[in-house]
Order: structure tokens, then sequence, then C-alpha cells
């Protein structure tokens, strides 16, 4: 039998606590998730900080990754027979959920931002370069692998299959907001998945959903409202990452200066220096940054220093509400303060901002636009959601932003100069801390 | 006002999967709880190799800290006002209930059996030694550290106290079997708690369960026997542990025998030797293993190189039932086949056991006895558990025993000697692997 | 012991599924509970013919009455020693959550519109009349139920008090909503109650919200939101409510028309009437309606005896949208149409219209206002909700009606009159239906 | 197409707390819900009076047969295409499950010992006789309704039907424990169904258990044995029908010794007189039940009116544990004082007795036996369950039995004899009350 066809000779079984089973029957399924890069998904925490907010939060990538490939899974079986849907499309579907994520490395957010890197970029070369998860795909037929890519990348030519994984209602999103639920343990992010399921339809270039269903759906957005101001932005997460980003510009700039390091920080120097090939890329996991981090302690840098204990021991930054359009004036004024105290406030005083659209009608031509949802009418139209539900109208298209000023309040307590000290928290106590 | 009475302005919740919300209102639990020593178990997995089985156990052992504490203070806020309950020992009870696991190290169960480690040890000299611990400790009262440290012991005069953490139906139990069950996702280790902490009455020297509560405390004990054998001695797991120990086998042995490592394994060379302090315990978590085991994937070695790589990546041993009363000359017939195969059988021919007894009634002078449970009957008689219960009563002090044989099958498959091959393959599947 | 103060010896709980567990402690409590009055609310279903649409909503209003009860109790456990809070009002106000749905009748709904009554009024007598729960609240105190009474309606002095069972985010409605999504299975109306509760403080004559809980009672908006949509106005519910009501019209007019029916409706004479005593109200429960209306499908005159078998049978009527500012022509049209097909449609075409309020600011002046949810700001300001919710701004005061129109398709399909029946047909299938 | 064929459109869906969603295809299927006989079920409880010590527990039969319906269909479900599975029998299989309890009437288990009846006799009845439910089940195939009730009254030829429906381990019990644990809250009454579903493998004449499943078997038999002692012979539950058993001996000796009852109980007199139609039976339930318990409370005869009053407003027996073969003396005692107070103990002083067998073997010859689980081990033997599991070994075949003496303690309270009442107290106490 052709690798492509090929089954296991019976069903395995993973248990997972959100979809309960995640089933898995195709060999090549199977051997994409016993692949070194697939299992390294491991070793990548889904929620980057946040379990220093959520104590609970501390699942990895792999665990979404098999949801996601669950979720898909259980909508194709629904689609089986019905107009629209080709199965020749099925094995590719489920390929694509599997490794959307594989080339997110640790900490994405703050790694990107910070080293200019791109884990779509990364996913790319992992499906298309010299991998065991490339042969795996190649085995599937010859040029499968960029089938993969192109339906991971949004370029390739089917975009029902696309949308699967990538729409404002895909699999992607259906299992993290569950699965963020469940490990934090917040109530939000429950929906009845099992119904939208019920209710989605293939159609030509997307999926809709039979509009008897849309309640499900308008809880489902709601869900990932309160999920991304409760969750993602919580404040206390962001103040982790504040202090991940300054510890990676801080032995990026120690680096570039020629500060000898205790140990040679090997596996970070590529990075620093802006070329590391996909084999460094792929060491780079939780474990390895945990590692230099715990060394980075004991540098005689005092900044490398501090941030890293503080990351290792989370003693975070403190935080006030921050107006940039308002309060540029006191930002100023406590930059200056900053310096005079000797804090130095590149590192110590960061206004960091989450902003986030719940849901969006279609405008062409903005950055990241995702088609809207479509509800299929009794009478066969499509109607985009927002224009049938209230709820979903009430927020369509408004992007809530919120400012944050993060700061180290045991530094500014312990200096010795009481009138910079009293200044210093006259302006933060304005803002109410 | 006294540290030790000192209250938080507002009380502070930890948002808990299992329990809902954590609640922490005396200001020396909230600061333990920041302390580095007890950040640190964040990077201990409570359940180790466990997540290669059940993806979704990647939770630590400061989420199950935190939870003991959580259960313990419930138990103590109902014992309030109660014959033998002297709630001076409170802040005692909460201390231990949260310090109880602080020594445990990454994969404890490997690194203790190779190296001759004692996690509760390790526990005694963090309570007790020079950490923040025992500053914030002795800051509630002078010695009360040691008293910390007592109750851990177990050796505290006051037995009630000790019995919260534990006994046969403890707080660390308690949590340990319903939060290992939420992130495995498996369906046992559930059962009534609120019940149970409703009819748990203080007596002279231990916790007694009110006899209406009986039923719950059985379903207790079914969860407890279940999740033993269902997850904790999960066969796959045993494959990575077993593999877990040889790669730290074979460091050793490395080490000792003056092999040269590409990077010199700084921080393992004290358990090499056996003669780790304390310092260099804490510094061992599970970021710094992974570290290494990445590492040695490239060293020269076959043997550790091998094993690390399928550590990393999942590439387990397959396994057997093994019957070490009738099956040793099979094993041993393994032994000679393996040497000709040059598969070095110290590594790769492993039997594991696994037992546990679920329950047991109080045989004075065996090691590691615990308290029986106890009834208050109607009439304030007590009664053993066993005695009441038939389900108890027919597991009650039985010993169940599972032996494997661990031996990867690729290395067998992939041997060029056909006959060899077939001969060691006719021994295992005589076994039906 | 004054019986005000009296405590059970031990605790009592009732096993709940909603809220776990309901704890009484109070003699007097226990004693309401046990009272002929209490305990027929099991003989009346919390949401009427929704188990025809929800086969598992079968629950009894005595469900409800102590959940609300136990809802009560937690919050002012929580209330203890904060200002504001007056503990002697303890005993009313669990007194009147316990008792404020005690005057519901069976299909409250439709007996209430059907027969003028008011189960308000009901529960006022019920309280202060000749009954068993009258005397045991007199016991408490003189004057006692006179003080229940009043805060179930509303108008006793201590606003305070009155807030914690009917406000927008009352101990009523966060106990049905959570009872009915349980007991009918849907997976909307779930919300952190206990992080409500937690943010509750009690202040002058409301409780108020802590902000920091901002986002937990926008979710408790947004599930009453879809719990009126997808269970409360259920069509199929509606149209279950609409041959109940019909039924009840055509006895009423068959008694006033002194038709004889087989067996004297000997507990709907006073209904008929409308001079219903306390007495007669207390016996009519479902038992009675039930035992009634197969009586009924026995009867003579067509019309109760097909609406009865509908009702007991679950055949109920087909229903299309209906817009009645556009659509009175079609209206009637189908009225004069079905009086020539000798269907008569004042039982059997039905317009049926829900509405619906999800949440309110204040209005003045307004019948059935209550008061909006105000958020107690970190500098002690109060701020109602909506303005500082996009959630909550986008859908408040916006009121949202939906019309259907009902019809028992058989009695059509059945018609010999070809023509007729097409020309109905066609006006309905204009509607989709 | 043949009506046996014929499906639906489009599926619908029932929503159901415990198994989400309820899914039918077949019209046949739909059909049957549909007829009166079905939606009769709707007017009995499922655990009949266990509301009155689980408040939750208020679910009718019919939510419970869907329960069982929907089980068979997803084990058929997976049946599909393995060897002894004849897909010919598919919707027997499913009309069967979905039928099996259609002759339960309201509290069968007083109903049926006091009246001689045999609900299984009425299902035979309702599927073969003159009812909407024979009609269709007749327009499948000629036959089909023998068919149906034969594999309900466990005749049918082919053993493997039976068994889903009827075994240690069929759809009824894993729907009832599962409903019965949600709706009254308890904690037990849960497992891993699904689980189960995946290992369950046709065979020649039985549904056999793949090994690798046996502790999700163990956890249900498990799950069963804790049900029953805490739910379905709760002492509680056990008072009240008693008492209920008492009211329907009351009524027929007074029927039968021509007491004027003040209305003539119409619905009763067959059961009395012990020539019940089928008609008279399906009229039987229990909204007629509940009327004539309110009108008996207003009868002349103290006992009718006494015991009615108690179960309508639950007034229950007090009870104690009781031994009879060595208490047989103090209730002789008993019965003589209790006459001598003039508390007739025929109605007033009642020994009930429960007792279960939560696993057996097979023995030949008992009655009732069913046929015991058996595992098919990895090399295709059967092996009898408790032959491979401790625990269900530990329990399997021992029959456990408690009787516990029932009495109304405020009859007694309110003796003037205070010798009597002293005596009577007194060896009352010494049982422990």
């Amino acid at each position: 039998m052709a690798y492509k066809d090929e089954q296991l000779n019976e069903e395995k079984v993973f248990k997972d606590p959100v979809h309960r089973y995640v089933h898995v029957k195709d060999q090549a399924i199977w051997d994409l998730i016993a692949s070194p890069e697939f299992q390294r998904l491991r070793r990548i925490k889904q929620l980057g900080t946040t379990y220093l907010t959520f104590h609970g939060a501390e699942h990895s990538r792999f665990n979404h990754s098999l949801g996601v490939y669950e979720i898909v899974r259980r909508i194709i079986t629904n689609f089986q027979g019905r107009p629209h849907w080709n199965n020749e499309e099925r094995l590719l579907c489920l390929c694509a959920a599997l490794l959307h994520d594989l080339g997110h490395g640790p900490f994405s957010h703050s790694f990107e931002k910070v080293f200019k890197l791109d884990h779509e970029e990364y996913t790319q070369q992992i499906v298309l370069g010299n991998t065991h998860v490339h042969t795996i795909l190649e085995r599937v037929e010859p040029g499968f692998s960029q089938k993969v890519a192109d339906v991971i990348a949004k370029t390739y030519a089917d975009k029902l299959v696309v949308s699967l994984i990538s729409s404002q209602i895909d699999a992607d999103r259906m299992d993290y907001l569950q699965r963020d639920a469940y490990f934090t343990g917040v109530s939000y992010g429950h929906f009845d998945m099992e119904r939208i399921l019920r209710v989605m339809r293939p159609m030509e270039d997307q999926v809709v959903i039979k509009a008897t269903g849309m309640h499900a759906v308008e809880d489902y957005i709601m869900s990932r409202y309160q999920m991304y101001w409760q969750v993602y932005f919580h404040p206390v997460t962001r103040s982790a990452e504040v202090i991940l980003s300054k510890i990676l510009h801080r032995a990026k700039y120690l680096f570039e200066n020629n500060y000898t390091f205790k140990l040679k920080p090997t596996h970070f120097i590529s990075f620093f220096t802006g070329n590391a090939s996909l084999e460094e890329y792929l060491k780079l996991d939780e474990g390895i940054v945990s590692y230099y981090f715990q060394l980075w302690q004991e540098e005689d840098d005092f900044i490398i220093s501090d941030l890293s204990e503080r990351f290792m021991n989370r003693r975070l930054f403190k935080y006030t509400e921050f107006n940039p359009n308002q309060q540029m004036n006191d930002w100023m004024e406590l930059y200056r303060l900053f310096q005079e105290a000797e804090i130095d406030p590149e590192y110590y005083l960061v206004v960091d901002s989450s902003s986030d659209l719940p849901y969006d009608f279609y405008r062409p031509g903005e950055e990241e636009e995702r088609l809207p949802i479509h509800l299929v009418m009794p009478n066969d139209d499509l109607k985009e959601l927002s224009r049938n539900s209230d709820i979903v109208e009430a927020i369509s298209g408004k992007k809530r932003t919120d400012h944050k000023l993060y700061f180290p309040i045991d530094l500014i307590d312990n200096l010795d100069d009481e009138n910079l000290k009293k200044k210093i928290k006259a302006i933060l106590a304005d803002k109410k801390v």
C-alpha cells in the first residue's frame, strides 16, 4: 500500500484532558508525531511566561498541536460526502493542522521581537528543509511538503483547506481557547465546540456556519474576548515578558560590546549576530534558555544578573496605568529621575501595550486581515456574522488597547536619596499603582 | 504586630484549576511562596517522565505544593473550635504543607537511585540551612524552622499535626490524586474531597473520619489504586525512567573512567562524586538536565549519545511482561545474546518492577508504615477502616507487583546477523511483546 | 435559647449538583424547608414547559429555592465584619432568599396570564397568611414574617438586603442561570460565581462589585443573554406554552358556557371564577394539572380534547417568523382561511412574542426598573458597569423582541380542500417555516 | 424507500446533559420517540422517591431511555465492519434500547410489590399490543415488534444483541449510573465510558472487553457498588418507599373493606382488583398518583390520610439498624407496644431490607443470573473479569444486605402515656437511632 494510504493496525489514541482522546489512524501522522522536530514542541510552553501568573499554565505547544490536529480531524470527518469537500485533501489538512506551530521557539513573542525572528518563517524551513518532518512528508508524495507549507503560509490555492487552520473561527483558536482555559483554570474559554462542529459547512473557499448555530459562535467570540483580557494580556504576564525581553536585549548588548561572559553563550551567538541556522534554531528550547538565565544570575554585569534573577525567582516589575497620549511628560520626568537614581531606564522603565480586535468584518488591505465569519441562512444566502448578531456587531472592528508602565518598585524603595525616591513615587502614585 | 500574626491587607488568591482558588492571608506564607527555593519548584515536574505517556502531565511541583497548602488550610478552617484542635499550630501546619516537597529535584526517582540522594534529606537542609526559606521561618519565631522540619520529618511531637501531611489520607495524597488526574485527563482520581473534609475530625494523635463518610473514603482509596496502575506505573513512563537512569549511570561511569566530555558537566560533577552541596543541589533543575541531555546527544560515546537522543526525542524502549521467578533463564540467555550482538545489556536490557500497597492496616515494625485510617462510630468508638469496609478489606495489605523487561526493539531490528536477531526475537515474542 | 438563635446540633447539608452542597445551621431555615408550603415547590417545575424542548429540564422550584438560599448564605458569610453590613439582618436575608418564589404555581407564566393571577401576590399571602411558614417566621420574632414579605416585595427599608435577591446581579439570577444550564445541559450559563462572590461588597443601599471583578460580571451578563435566547425563549418551549394557555382558555370558556365536563373540574373552578383562596391555590400543583389534562383528552369538545392530547403527547404547533408590523395582512388572510377551514384561529393561529433587555442602566419611572450594577473603583468611586465595559455598553438598554406565529401543521395537512390547503401553505411557506 | 431504511433529511439531536447530544437519523426512531407511550415516560421519575433524599433526582425515565439508545448507537457505530457483528441488527438494537423501560409505571418498585405487577410484562404488552409503538415497529417490517420484545425479554436468539442492553456491563447500566450521578450531584457514578466503548468487541454471543481496558471496567463496577449504597439504597429514600407502599396497601385494604372514598379512586380500582388493562396501566402516571395522594390527605381514615400527608410533605419515618436474626424479640416487643399505643404496627413499624451483588461470576441456575464480563486477552483467549482483577475478585459474588426498621418518631413522641413512650424509645435507642 502507498505510504499515503497506510493505516495503523489499530487506531492509536492519546489521552487528552481537553478533547478526551486524540485519535490517530494514519501512519504518516503517527510518524510526524514521533519526529524529533515535533517532540521538541514539548520543551516550549504554549503560553510563554503566563505560568508566572496562572501557575497551571505549564502546558506545551506539543499539547496544543495535537489538539488542533484532533479538531481538524473531527471537522473533516463531518465533511465526508458533503458538497464542496474534496476528500483528497484530508491528509493535507491533518498534516498542516499538526505542524502549523512547528517553528515556534521558546518564549516566541520576546525572542522574535528582540532578535527579529519570525516563527512562521522557521515553520516553513522545518517543513521544507533537511528534517525528519520533511522526509516523512515527501514519502507521502513528492511535493507534499510544499503543499503543507503552503497551507500553513495561507498561500495554498484551495482556501477552504487554509481556512480550517487560519480564519476567525479555525481549529487553532478553538483549541487554544479551550486548552488555555483548562490549564489556567479560568472559567472563560468554554463554548460548545461540539455544536460548532455540527454546524460547520464546507463552502467554496471557506468554512461557513449554519445560521442556527449562531449563538454558539457568539459564545466562542466572547470567550476569545475574555481570554485575551483575562489571560493573554494579564499585566503580570506582561511584566515577566518585559523582563525577559530586557534580558535578551542586555545579553545582545553585552555581546556586541565585547563583554566576557563567564561561560560563552554558544547557543545564543548566532541569534545575536542575526544568522541563526535552522539547526541552531531547533536546539534553542526552554531548557537551554533556562540554563543560561541561571548562569547569567552570576554575571558581574548588574543589569543582566539582576534581570535574570528576577525572571528565575519571579521578582517581577510592578505596573501602573499609562496613557502615552497624555502622560509623556510624566514619563520623560521619570526617565530623567531614573537616570539620576542610576536605575537604567532603558531596562527598568518600560511601557508595554496590548491590543486586541475580538472580531472583524472584512477590510481589504489591512494587514493580518482574516476572512469574517459567514452564516448560511435557511435560503442558502451567506450573511456576515456581525450583521446578524447584536453582540458581535457591538464589538466588531473595535480595537481595544491597554498601555502600562513597568518598573522595579524594590529598587526605588531602596534608594538612599529620600528626596529622589519621594519624587519618583509621587509621579507613580498619581497613576494609582 | 508580630510577623507571626501579620496578615495581608487583602486576601490574595491563586487561580487553581483543581481547587478553583488557593487563598493566602498570612504574610509568612506569601513570603515563602515568593522565595527562590519555592519558585524553583516550578522547574521540576510533579510527575517526572509521565508527560511522555500522558502529554498533559506537564505540571510542576509548585502547583502541587500550593494545592497541599490549600487543602490543609481548608481542613484546619473546619477544625476551628473543635476539641483536640490547638489553633496555635495553624501556621505550622500551613508552612509544613507548603514546604513538604521542597527538597525534590528533577526526576527525583531516578536521580535518587543513581546518585544515592534523598529528597527528604534535602528538604531538611533547605528548611534548616542558609536559605531564604529558613530566614522567613525564623522570623515567625526563633526555632520555628526546626518545628517545620520536624513536622515534615514526621518526628514532631504532636502527631495530629504530622498526620495532616503524612498519613494514609493526608492533604498530600488528596492533592496529587486529583491534580494528576486533572492534568493527565484520566477519569480516575476523582473523589468527593469536599465530603471528606466535612467528615474529618481531629483526635488525639490523628485525623479520623466520621463513619458516615466511609464511602467517600473508599472512593478515595480506589482512586489511589487506579491512579497507581493507570498512571504512576504506566509501562511507557517506566520505559522513559529506565532510559533516564541509564543516562545518569553512563555519565557517571564515563566521568569515573576519565572520559572527556565535549563540555565539562560542571553541574553534575559533585553528584558523580557524591558530595553535592545544598547550593549545588538547588541549581539542579530540569532546565539544566535538559541542557546536558541535549549536549550529550553529540558525545562520541555511543551509549550516552544514543540514550540521550532517545530520551529527548521519546524513542523509548519496548517492553514485555517478565516474571523474575520463572524467567531468569530467558533473561540470562538474552543477556548473552545481547552481548553477542554488541548491544550492552547493562544499558539495554533492563528489568523494572513496580509495586503498590493501596491501603494497609497497621503492622508495626515494617518500614514506611503509616497509621491506618480510623472511623469514629456514632458511639465515639474508633474502628479501623478495613474492618468496616468490604472493599478496603479486600485490598488491604495486598501488595501488587509488576515486572517488565525493557529493550530497544529498533537496535534489534537493525542487527545484520539474521540468525541472532531471530533468536532474540523468539525469546521476546514468547513473552508477547 | 431564643428560636431566632437556635442552631442545629450539627450542620446539615443537601447534596446539590450545582453548588455541591447547601449548608443549613439555623433551626428556622431547617423548619421552613420542612414546611408543606415549601415542600410543595417540588411539584412545580422551575422551567415550566421547557422540558419538552430540553429533556433534562425537569428540575423543580424546590431545587432553585435552596440554591438561592445557599448563594445568599455564601455572600453574607463574606460580608461578616465589613462596613455597611449589619449582621442582624442575616436570618432575614436567608429566609427571604429561601422563600422568594414560594407563591409560584404550576406553569406560572400561562396560568397568570389566563387567570389574571400574580405569583408575587401569593408569595405575600403565604408568608403572611395562615400557613406553617408564617407560624415558623413569627416564632423567630413577632413581625418577622412582615419583614420577610417586605424584602421579597422590595419595599423593605434596607435596600442592601433587598438587592441580595432582586437586582441585576442577585442570588436569584445567579442560581437560575447556572442551574438551568446544568439541567438542560447547554454550555451557556456558566460564569465564575466564586469570583463574583469574592468581589461583592456591601454598600449603603446596594451590593457593588470591585472593579477588578468586572470581567466575571461581563461573563455573567453574557450568560444571561445567551440563556434567554437559547433556552428561555426557545420557540419549541413557547409552542408548548401557547398550547397550554389555549387549553386553559378553552376550559374557562367551556365552564362559562355551561359545558358539562365528564368530571367536574373542582380544582379549577375558583380560578375560572377569579376568586381562588390561598388554600385552593396551594392545592394546585403540576400533578393536579396533569390529571385534568389527561381527563380532558377524553372530553367531547374537540378543541379541549385535541389541545390536551397535544400537550400530553408533545404534538406541538409548528412556527414561522412573523413580523407584526409588516405581516398583519398575511395574518388576517390566514385568520380568514383558518375559519374557512374550520380550524378555530382563536386557538390554532397564535402570535407569540418574547423580548429581553439583557442589562439596563437606570431609567427612573420605567416599570420593573432594577438598579444598574455599580463597580467600586480603586479610589472608591462608584461607576455604572456599562460605562466601564465595552461589551455591556454595547447591549445596554437594547431590547430585543422576537415574534413567531404558531399553528398546527398536521390539521392543515389533513384538510380535504386541496385548494384551501395550498393557499394556507403558500402564505406560511413565504415566511419560511 | 422502505420505512426500515428511511433516514431523516438532517440528523436531529437532543441536547443531553450526560452524553452532550443524542443523535437520531432513523425515521423509525424519531417516530417512536414521538409516540404517546414513549412520551408518557416523561411523567415517571427514573429514581422514584429518591428526589426526597437528593433533590436533584427529578429526572424521568424519558431521559434515561434516550441515554440508553445513544449509548447503544455509539457502541454499534464502533462495531461496524468488525467480525461477529451483523449490521442487519442495527435498528433492532436501537429500538430495543430505546424501548426497554417502556413498561415502567410510577414508583414501579412499590406498585409492583403491592399490586403484584411486573413492568417487564407491561413492556411486552406495549410493544406487542394495540399501541402507536407497535404500529411503528410493524411498519419497519412485519414481525419486527416481536423481535424487539424478544430482545427486551432476553429470549432473542442472537445473544450478542441481547447483551447490549442486559448484561453486567450494558448500555442500561452505563447510562443510569452516569445519569443518576449527574442529577443527584454525587461524585460516584463516573467512569470512563468513552474508553469502555473503545475496548468493547462483539463476540459470538456477548460483548467482550479488550484486556487493556480492564481498569476502566473495574472503575465502572466500583461506581455501581458506590451508587447502590450511596444513592439507590439510601435509608431516607427507603423510608419514603415504605410510606408509599403502606399508602397503597391501605387504599387497597379500604377498598376491599368497602370504605367510601370521598372521590371514587377510579384510576386505582382495576389495580386493587388485579385486572388492570393495558389502557388503564398506561394512564397511571405520577400526576395521577400525586392527585390521589393529595385527595387522600383529606380522607376520614386516619392511616391513609396521615401516610398521604407524610408522603406529600416529606414527613418521613425515622429508622434504626435492625438485625432480623438477633433482634426479633425486640421487634415483637415493639409490635406489642405499638399496638398498645394504638399505632398500627402493620403500617408504622416496618422492616425493610436492601441487598446488592455488585458483580457476579456465572452461577447457572440462580435467578437473574447475568453473564459475567469477559476480557479478551492479547492471545484472543477469553478470561472472566474477576480472575484478572483483584478488586473485582474481592467483591465478586458477595451479596451485601442491609436491614432497617422504620417508624414514626413524631407519633411516639406525642404519646400521652409517658411510661409506654419510654419503653418504646428505650428499645429503639438501644439500636442507636
